[in-house]
């Protein structure tokens, strides 16, 4: 039986090239893979977590412009996904156009991470252009149509899947541009070096985020990043996002989140899985 | 002599607003203030740490879309601006155009994060219209022209100080919209209830974040927020933006701060002062 995988899409986005990667270790023996193209995050994740699809593949950080919060105020909502593992992908942007030179161009569609990690490129090249937002870098090239005005920021690898000229590469205005994504499904996370959990507190409470935070400092828990997420309830109240460098399988972090659920209103423990680099 | 102070504009933005409730504690005796839009937060913030201006109004968090975060990352770069108050300001959006109905609008402008904090309003109302990105709210009325199948997400006040039709309002999605502003010059920050620090660490040291968040809670100082940006430099290494229920002139913080300067590579106090709540 094949296994599906849903990214966001159409085909070409770099979600897909990380679904892509992320085959060979989701498939056993001599399963096939769908990956289902969804038009925007939260409907990506919304099918997994109905059972629509097996598995979902999102970017959840980008190492210039940080966190997708899209992604982080989804997995809160849902919260039945369980990471798999997490991949880390190099990212270069390309401006694909039917325009001959940079001066004809007047308005530049992507997704917002995408205008955002290239906005120095585009402050000095094309300070004019209109910026307009697209739900993901390949349904930004739907707008290109025949209009030699128009431009886009998207992958090279979209560049050829769609037969478009490329007319500068790479425009992202740092090279060390990464993004992790996260590969979630309804079955128990498998373990591994890194922890995902979110927790919510009760408004005001004195003291806020120390007794969370002690409860893994005490155990020499490391914590690899930490970030904030507004309730959308009452101002001032946040929900926070941690990762730690521990297997939920081991007995420190264990007892951590056990007394952790003392200090906390809701706890959410997205699972522990391995951290993996592709080229 | 008469004051200055930078915000981002054209006037009419949520910004000046806020400079504008601010005057009554910056000017002393019979002084005048001089508001002075410009057309960027980072031009805003750069105006006052070259002096052009005495002081700079600008948005930190919004409590539905959380921190803006290019204000956090051109104050960790300028680094001389201190804080002197906090603002929490609360947001209504109205949807401007001289379209008669809905239904004839295919272009809607305005700041991205007014944008985003219309998202559910525009996926309902105005499914299929394209969202363009603005430099500011009242930047966004600019593109209004005589076209009737344009709209902007502005404030109510910029509708009677441009005289633009309002076509709906309120349009955010969360009633409980507030943002909170900083008001900052290159004065020593006055003292208050809250301190905000930003720190750096040496990439991929040990322990990372135990260490800084275990010097506050042995003092019971109170973190009431937390929030990590990329460096930029090396993917996977953050600056650490904290808000502290603390005052940096009392003893406790200050022995804090002392010894937090062992386990960060870089640390800047941003300074103390009161949050006032203006409606």
């Amino acid at each position: 039986m094949a296994i599906s995988i849903a990214h966001l899409g159409p085909a070409g986005t770099y979600a897909e090239t990380a679904a892509l990667a992320s085959v060979q270790w989701l498939i056993q023996g001599g399963q096939d893979a769908i990956l289902c193209p969804y038009p925007s995050i939260a409907q990506t994740l919304t099918a997994a977590a109905e059972q629509k699809v097996q598995y979902a593949v999102v970017p959840v950080e980008n190492s210039i412009e940080g966190s997708v919060t899209m992604t982080l105020d989804n997995l809160w909502q849902l919260d039945n996904l369980r990471i798999q593992r997490a991949l880390v992908m190099p990212i270069s942007h390309a401006l694909l156009s039917h325009a001959e030179r940079l001066e004809k161009i007047r308005t530049v569609y992507s997704h917002p991470q995408a205008l955002a990690q290239c906005q120095k490129w585009l402050d000095q090249f094309l300070p004019t252009a209109q910026l307009i937002a697209a739900n993901s870098t390949t349904e930004a090239l739907q707008h290109l149509g025949d209009d030699r005005t128009i431009a886009a920021i998207s992958s090279q690898r979209a560049a050829q899947l769609y037969n478009l000229p490329i007319l500068a590469s790479p425009i992202n205005d740092y090279p060390d541009n990464c993004t992790r994504f996260l590969v979630l499904s309804l079955e128990p996370s498998p373990g591994g070096t890194h922890t995902s959990i979110a927790f919510g507190m009760s408004a005001n409470q004195p003291g806020m985020l120390v007794k969370p935070l002690q409860v893994f400092a005490q155990r020499n828990i490391n914590l690899t990043r930490i970030e904030s997420r507004p309730t959308r309830r009452t101002p001032g109240t946040y929900h926070f996002f941690l990762d730690l460098q521990a297997d939920v399988r081991e007995f420190p972090i264990q007892s951590a989140l056990e007394e952790l659920t003392h200090y906390t209103e809701t706890l959410k423990i997205f699972g522990s899985y391995d951290i993996v680099t592709i080229d």
